[in-house]
């Protein structure tokens, strides 16, 4: 019997995903399910953890399963329990791990969705050997993670890492978590989408083969449409990519000035889009960097385990608590 | 003998200010001189250091000290002996320590002013026994500090804590690093001067006892003068304040976003207006923090060390490092 197994459960704004990983990183068994919607309650999303958590238990084996991880896009408190707030899903002061202990028969561990990622990264990823790392999740919102010296910085309350909600417009665009002009406004898959949207409001003939895409129906328009888009060559869709990747760029060169780490990872679904994002926000940076030209600036690069992060990092992060 | 004093120079944009300082905090002695004009070459704003030292080194009696320590308001290398750009002096890899040290008999550590100013505040002032500080000094700019389980972060190349010159207004005013829209151009002394100018630009009739105040010479208003006005219940001083305080608090929110301390600790010359600025910070912080409501939120406490924190904490550290 081996105990080397733990599961990995990445929750975010639209899916779960779940997977069985080893010590190496590596997954072997996978599950996914939609996110029930917002409007639901706490516990049925509960639910669909627990149903995921099972289906990758039998995958596995049950014996074989040391530990669960989940990483969550939320605010997780430092007791790695209790999400005190989400603002993509309705979680308010919610009891996340003992609601889903009661139900499960490993130990079980929660963590933000990036926190996890970054440690997966660093481990197993992009950052290896990395001393001061930033990950940048870009998906529905932007996540984030510090790591230094191999230690994820939680903060004190446990909620480091919400980049997202860092202003970068005063008076800016509204945000899902009650402000106004959040970096996630200007630089995630949402804010992609959104601009996508104004194109089309304003009917601007320079969107219309991403409409003829979508054959017309706005509402199928996806990040992932947009970055095929960019890919075959549509220069509207590469304009709407820079732009994100520019706002990236500004927010990385804020980062940078804080905190000055060795490499800021860039992870998530929308960093599927590589250069097309990357070598806008690579610019802007240098751009706007204090002290450029003075200073060692920090890289930035694609996170390597693509959207598995979040789910192996959970695992490992678990794995590694339950010791 | 006693070798238990440590000499700490706090160099910022206006002042060459130097103490002797022992085991407890306690500065015994003191000297200070005007920082020589940016138009100066490096060696002497150096010559000025040399002989604020000697000068504190007879006064201590020179076999007494162990050690000294210079805090720079400048971004110092991972080496603690480089100031690598100096937005509001003139150094530009400039090697600081070893032009100082063939001068100096004893071991000089150079560091970032509010890195010394956050490590005495945590050793000796208001930070005592937090595990996660923030500290921000309000001067010519903003200077930043970070401290985990007492220990400086310093980020991977020796630069972090610059928080004056994160971007909070997209194309906002010009600041000395070269970029628009910096925090310390909306949230410090120099920013606090700068509106007062707008107004007397405008003609404004709420500006005339401000005005009044200076004899009608413009030039002669500072930001002392405008706190102690504010202090006297003028309602422009007031209102000056209070909008230097809720930029204050966006950052603030800022950077809780990001690295969620238990304490900002603000100080610098700008903090001896006391509440009549850090009130309207509170308040701005706290419609501002993303998860407001449902997480636990920082503590926003004035210094305690006051313009003494960067002298006091470059002293300490020096001594803590030459062991």
């Amino acid at each position: 019997m081996s105990t080397r197994l733990a599961i990995g459960i990445d929750i975010g704004g639209t899916k779960v995903a779940g997977g069985v990983v080893d010590a190496d990183g590596k997954v072997s068994h996978r599950a996914r399910r939609d996110t029930p919607s917002r409007s639901k309650s706490p516990s049925v999303v509960e639910g669909t953890i627990v149903e995921v958590v099972t289906e990758l238990m039998q995958l596995a084996g049950p014996e074989s399963v040391a530990a669960v991880g989940i990483g969550a896009a939320g605010f997780v408190a430092a007791d790695r329990a209790t999400v005190v707030f989400a603002p993509h899903l309705s979680w308010r002061h919610e009891p996340l791990r003992d609601a889903l202990q009661k139900r499960v028969p490993v130990p079980i561990f929660v963590d933000n969705d990036a926190n996890a990622a970054a440690w997966a990264e660093w481990k197993f990823g992009a950052a290896r050997g990395e001393t001061h790392v930033m990950m940048i999740t870009l998906g529905t919102g932007i996540g984030g993670g510090i790591l230094i010296d191999g230690q994820v910085q939680r903060g004190r309350f446990g909620i480091a890492g919400e980049f997202g909600h860092m202003q970068v417009v005063p008076g800016g665009h509204r945000c899902e978590c009650g402000n106004r002009g959040c970096w996630e406004q200007y630089a995630s898959g949402n804010a992609l989408v959104r601009e996508a949207h104004s194109l089309f409001s304003a009917n601007s003939p320079i969107a219309s083969d991403l409409l003829d895409a979508v054959e017309g129906v706005v509402d199928n328009l996806t990040g992932p449409l947009i970055t095929q888009a960019a890919r075959d060559g549509d220069p509207t869709a590469r304009e709407l990519l820079a732009e994100i990747g520019h706002w990236l760029g500004i927010g990385i060169a804020n980062l940078a000035a804080a905190f000055d780490p060795g490499m800021f990872v860039i992870g998530g679904g929308v960093s599927a889009a590589g250069d097309l994002l990357l070598a806008s926000a690579r610019e802007t940076f240098k751009r706007h960097l204090a002290g450029r030209g003075y200073r060692p600036e920090a890289r930035i690069v694609a996170a390597r385990l693509g959207n598995d992060a979040g789910l192996i990092g959970a695992a490992d992060l678990a794995r590694h608590s339950a010791g």
